[in-house]
């Protein structure tokens, strides 16, 4: 015979998939000696078995009898007897928390004669009264499946008949009229009168609450957060204590330490002479936790007691709901208490400290995603704020500044010290300059993964992107949300966190990392095997990531340095050249810029390795857009300007020229280096030329030069050939040596299959997991988060979006394939990733378990990437 | 002690590593018994040691010597002997043929003396000092190292004082100035006198010789056809022998057979009284061999038995050069004869017939891709044509028309029977319906994979890309190519096998299939373990397909049904549907055209699998260009005409949503299917609907439906229960069993890599090897063609071009584990291939090797595939 039903003292606290959460929670509290209201927990098990039988299955309700005569002798009381009435709740109870989704009886045991009695017993009729109203009501609404509403329309017609405003006010007379008018209601109703049995209702509650695992938002909750459906829940039926019977009941919920900063000691609310719903109601200002010193001082020392036994017992920190009845302390539930970000590194840490839970453990208690947010200023969650508009959160982090609509102005008016929110359609690369000036970007169009998502993330720049309501007028300087008009000047704010687009500036929070966050890096890094690099372009990038624990950057990339105002210039002159003395002659004057950018890098960076990719986009992102160019040269045509009608002519036929299908496919990356060599020698001269003047300052430069997009071995044998020649040449100009290390980006499926030949000539291999997504999948990352792939994951088509969460099964196989083959050849191959997916913390599990040497990622999630890699560390060694 | 030197007797006739080609043909010859002037060859391992050392190697003189003392004895002739002169001739001869690319020194051993004792002999002074003259500007030029021109001046000095048009008019006192003068000139220049020791001579020749393999014409033409550096060239060394000692003697080439139509019978031509060079010099008109029988009958009996013997013993048709010295008949070569591809067919099977070689052997014998031609219309070799303007070719085949420019034009007067030429910069799809009406399609942008390019090829029609000397003015409707004119209407002929522009028509050759031709096919069937199947969109390809061989369609794409002009509005209205009922509306008009479209292509291939792909394009390629709809748009408000700003908005509006930014990486394929499942609905409809029709016929309708760019099982596992459904309701509907497999189309590297899984849904493979090489390589094929592909190439950072010969390292890894891993799992999985390898000879016999079902390639590529898979069968046989 299956065992359907456990009593609270005899159920296992740990089998949470049986008992649900709730169950194990009172379970495992009665065990250690808890005051716990007696009761029992029938199984999900019996619920699986029902919904399977479409019926109880066979001996549950027995079962179910026979605990309630356990129940019944344990509390000295009787369900149905008016002498000594029993009353009890029925509540569900999932194996995973899904708050308010399913269906509760309160007071469940009343009737006619036992509301007499409880009156009697409680020396206060009205509150019976009111509980038997409530419990009309509620098991009408949830067990009979009547409308809530008509419920309502009585109450409320005879609160209009009393002329009173609010429940309270009702008199015993008022209350047992709706009484009558309640079960004539559920009569005429439901065709058949509300059930005066206890043990009817009983039956009848607990069917109820089985079903309400079926109900639609219990579905839907379940399908939003990944919950399987088999699962089923548990039901609890308890005794009823009352916290409302006089000045020495009380009812409360409380956290055994602060959820929000973490503090140690009790911090919740309660109120004496009440009941749980009067908490929620608001009526009475609940008190702080600390009145009760003076107030119900042994509550509070018991209280006390409590949460330290919990917290010893479950080594974590508990969100406790107790109510004390003439006295007497009842807790009704513990659970783990959700914890904001900052708390949750705090408690761990200082568990750890005191000995309630080892250091690996605190490491696993914090989730990566949840502290990620620490490292972006948040908008105070205690402002009042006027949300304007609500887009994608492409960035977190809140920015305040005034409206600007072209990164030109952003850029002069930030070079000011301005703060300004550049606001665009869209971002494209020749935006950069202006992203760079601006506090935060909003655009209209594009998903989390467009040009603008994608910048701002790599440069921890708060973004709202794809807010579709806002529309643009960019001739005219203004945008328009819903006929709210925002003119340029005017001030917003854009919380990148959440995807807010604020009216007006409002007050932020700083972000740091605190003390105990600084501690549980550090116990990170000793646990962790893989390293942590950033992916950074600047020197400030670079002491900022170095700041966050970056031990080197894993990819420096070199395009952005040509977007500046003073060198875009310069670039097209190069792109624009119709030579190769030509184009070298403007290399020649780039040469300078980028050693400087180098030097600049390498300094930052100093003793650690800086990964530098050279030029890597199709060389039309450095131009002009067409239309553009065509407007000017109308213009320019008009006016008759023989100059300027040559040269836009010039670059109107190079733009068409270099005009691609798929850019993404296109013409960039080393195939720019096979085609003009004399780029790429540039770039390896300014590095070179960087170490050089470095060394010779006592500096400890570590170059790895890395050529992107290399599919062919052959392509990689050629750029390391120019880049060794260019190296001897620089060598001898400086009479300094000039030590590097050549390697390549895996970002497309032919590199990771000849990766074998490719680590000939590779001294480190780092995938670029963005491109080689793109790919592996044949997914255009632009086109598909726009087009299909929302889809692809509301239909369950894809689990994960590939662009966020590394695909194992795909990519990571091209991945496994690649580190294998080039191991075989070169042992000491050094392989990590440098995608956006480095920071990302499940993509970060696998780089461990598939034995990557390193992950890189952008500077505000090296944090992150610490952590994570420390708990897959763990992880690793759990399982074994 | 290696040696060095072979007398022709003793030299191993098969080893042309060793001996070259012509040394080898030597040996063989003499061998066999074949009247070979006798000699000895220097192997290539002496050049290739001489080009290590900068000299000789230790002992080859020695050898040398010892040869050409055993040559003289069987001469019965001396070197430098006045009484019996031995001349020699000293010719290089490479193991792989290099025709005129190194050096030869004729009438070696010629000085003062030895001239008289040659004039004595030959009782003809004169011949004797034209030889000598000859010999001394031979050995100048190509030993001593001195300009050909100084000797030609003083020719033409002394021609010009002796007042005579030819050398053959000069008199023996000329000659003997000429001679003088000659010899001044080189102990001039070279300040040394000209070598009268003729074994001085001799070395110096040797050297020569081997020196010549690293002329820069020798070097670049082994690069451009891709021979080792490293073979080296071997020397012969052979007694002279001369036809021009009266009417006796002769001299003439000659093949075993027709070279251009494979006819039996000796083919070639042969003067008397000349020698090698005075055919050549065309003074005198050579005859045709029939006219020997008469004028030298025993030669010629004697020619026919050499002929016949040489094809015993080679097995192959042979290309012969002979002498005829005073009616004894010299053979001075022999090799393999250069044919046609209708010859190379023709002999090959009639060597078969006379059991000359195995059937098996035939099929080794013809080149894939030369007999490619065969089946395209070509230009008349003969004819005089003007050539306008060089382009790519593109497509192969020759056509003649008049000049159209736009597409509906040339459907139009296509349709009326006219012969068209559809000009454009490029073509895009919608110039399709034009296309398929024209006779051929010439464009001035776009590479050999261009949009034109590749749906010519598709449809077998001639086409010209690329030939950017053409300057189209669309809007007066002419095109400009260096000042020539070409307006509307006018006639030109494009030859797609050379890239061709010619002015007027051209006389054509038809292609067909020779009895001989489908002899050898069927031989190849018998052959093969490949099946062959076409890829055909209509019924007429269809027809075409099963005509040439095709057992099957391995690829039926449905778009192109879409863009006929009746069909594209109402796509273009399916496209531009708000609502999924709209769109059902739209799809329910094209549900009749489909149908019929299936139908036919069903009926013609009635019996053998149809593979249909259901609609793959990104459905912007439906709708009209962007700048076209605002141009109208634009209009349409000028004219207020409000109806047609409506649509022409919505149509803009939508095409501007549809824009992607890397279209072959987007909303395409299988993502149509899962984001409107409406559309393969209709399609999966018209193809069971079709089935039921034929199969109430009596026909056999073989149905295999093929999802386009899966890359996730859960894809394919979607539209699967979607055909299903489908295939379930029109069963019940027509009350007919309509069996179908389902199989997908491999063609982003996640399908290979995930295909294990995929396998599962999948009855099929089929490898879109187009696509799978761009999103391998990460290649946009448009952009790579134009932009750097070329660079590539020519660097050799690619061996061939990816989208031509199937790249086996990366591409070919993929498809090896796909099938591997596919067949793990559904042990009968059918696996194929079907991008537009499937018709190139190379990416066949890899096909072959890894254990493909099939090919399917365009129908004119199918006897070559035949062809080809036979070859692949027979060579991997051939290994074990």
């Amino acid at each position: 015979m299956t065992r359907y039903v456990y009593p609270f003292a005899e159920g296992d606290g740990r089998n949470r998939a049986l008992l649900g959460g709730k169950g194990a929670g009172l379970a495992e509290m009665s065990r250690i000696g808890l005051p716990v209201p007696p009761g029992f927990t029938i199984t999900t098990e019996a619920s699986i078995a029902a919904q399977a039988l479409g019926g109880f299955p066979d001996g549950m309700m027995d079962q179910v009898w026979e605990a309630l005569e356990r129940l019944e002798t344990t509390a000295g009381k009787r369900l149905g007897d008016a002498a000594r009435p029993l009353l009890v709740s029925v509540r569900s109870g999932a194996p995973v928390s899904m708050p308010g989704m399913m269906d509760t009886v309160l007071n469940l045991g009343l009737n006619q004669t036992v509301l007499e009695g409880l009156a009697r017993l409680t020396k206060n009729r009205r509150f019976a009264l009111d509980s038997y109203r409530r419990f009309i009501q509620m098991f009408g609404n949830v067990v009979m499946r009547m409308e809530h509403n008509r419920f309502e329309e009585i109450l409320e017609q005879v609160k209009s008949q009393a002329q009173v405003a609010i429940d309270t006010e009702l008199s015993e007379e008022r209350l047992e009229q709706i009484i009558d008018r309640y079960l004539a209601l559920v009569a005429s109703a439901t065709g058949r009168p509300f059930p005066s049995d206890p043990r009817e209702q009983l039956t009848m509650a607990i069917q109820a609450v089985f079903e309400s695992w079926k109900n639609p938002r219990a579905v839907v909750y379940r399908r939003l957060n990944k919950i399987a459906d088999t699962l089923g829940t548990a039901v609890n039926v308890q005794s009823m204590v009352f916290g409302n019977m006089g000045n020495t009941s009380a009812t409360g919920v409380l956290f055994t330490r602060n959820p929000n900063t973490g503090e140690p000691g009790m911090y919740g609310e309660y109120l004496t002479n009440a009941q749980g719903e009067d908490v929620v109601a608001g009526i009475r200002t609940p008190k702080s936790m600390d009145l009760m010193i003076a107030e119900m001082p042994s509550t509070h020392r018991q209280l006390t007691e409590v949460c330290a036994l919990l917290e010893r017992h479950y080594h974590d920190m508990q969100d406790i709901e107790f109510t004390v009845e003439r006295e007497t302390l009842y807790l009704l539930q513990t659970r783990a208490g959700k914890r904001t970000a900052r708390a949750a590194v705090k408690i761990a840490v200082d568990m750890a400290h005191e000995g309630l839970i080892a250091k690996h453990e605190a490491l696993l208690r914090v989730d990566p995603d949840q502290v990620a947010r620490l490292l972006y200023r948040q908008v105070d969650p205690a402002a009042e704020v006027t949300v304007l508009a609500q887009g994608l959160p492409a960035s977190p982090g809140a920015a305040a500044g005034q409206v600007v609509f072209t990164a030109d102005e952003a850029e002069r008016r930030g070079n000011q010290g301005q703060a300004v929110i550049l606001v665009r359609p869209e971002t494209t690369p020749d935006d950069i300059h202006g992203m760079v000036a601006a506090q935060g970007v909003l655009t209209s169009r594009g998903g989390m993964t467009s040009h603008a998502a994608i910048v701002a993330r790599g440069m921890g720049k708060p973004a709202v992107t794809g807010c579709e309501a806002v529309r643009i007028n960019l001739e005219q300087e203004y945008f328009v949300v819903e006929g709210t008009r925002i003119d340029r000047d005017a001030v917003i704010t854009i919380d990148g966190a959440t995807g807010r687009v604020i009216i007006g500036p409002v007050p932020t929070i700083e972000p740091s990392l605190s003390a105990e966050f600084t501690e549980l890096l550090e116990w990170a890094d000793e646990t962790k095997r893989l390293g942590v690099e950033a992916n950074a372009d600047t020197p400030e990038d670079a002491g900022k990531a170095r700041e966050f624990g970056a031990r080197g950057i894993g990819l420096c990339r070199t395009e952005h340095m040509f977007m500046g105002q003073d060198r875009l210039p310069v670039m097209q002159e190069m792109i624009l050249a119709e030579t190769v003395d030509e184009r070298r002659e403007a290399l020649q004057k780039l040469l300078p810029m980028q050693q400087a950018d180098f030097y600049g890098i390498l300094k930052a960076m100093d003793g650690f390795a800086v990964t530098i990719r050279l030029l890597d986009p199709p060389l039309h992102e450095f131009l002009p857009d067409i239309s553009e160019t065509q407007t000017l040269l109308a213009r320019a045509r008009a006016a008759n300007q023989a100059e300027d009608i040559r040269r836009l002519d010039a670059v109107l036929r190079r733009t068409r020229a270099l005009y691609e299908f798929n850019p993404m496919l296109g013409f960039r990356g080393v195939r720019l280096g096979i085609v003009y060599p004399e780029i790429y020698a540039m770039q390896a001269r300014a590095i070179f030329q960087a170490q050089a003047a470095l060394l010779g300052e006592g500096y400890h430069p570590a170059v790895e030069v890395m050529i992107p997009l290399v599919g062919i071995p052959a392509e990689l044998e050629a750029m390391r050939d120019l880049v060794a020649t260019t190296n001897q040449a620089v060598r001898v100009e400086t009479g300094q040596a000039l030590p590097y290390h050549i390697g390549t980006m895996i970002e497309v499926p032919r590199a990771a299959l000849v990766a074998g030949t490719i680590a000939q000539a590779a001294e480190f291999f780092s995938f670029g997991t963005n491109d080689l997504t793109q790919t592996t999948f044949g997914f255009s990352r632009d086109d598909a988060e726009s087009k299909f792939l929302p889809a692809y994951l509301a239909d369950k088509i894809l689990p994960e979006n590939p662009f966020m969460v590394l695909d194992r099964e795909g990519v990571g196989r091209l991945i496994e394939v690649a580190v294998a083959d080039g191991r075989a050849v070169r042992p000491g191959l050094r392989v990590g990733i440098c995608g956006e997916h480095g920071g990302e913390p499940s993509s970060i599990e696998f780089c461990h378990r598939i034995g990557l040497d390193y992950v890189s990622c952008s500077p505000y999630r090296v944090p992150v990437a610490r952590l994570s890699a420390a708990q897959a560390a763990l992880r690793e060694v759990n399982e074994k």
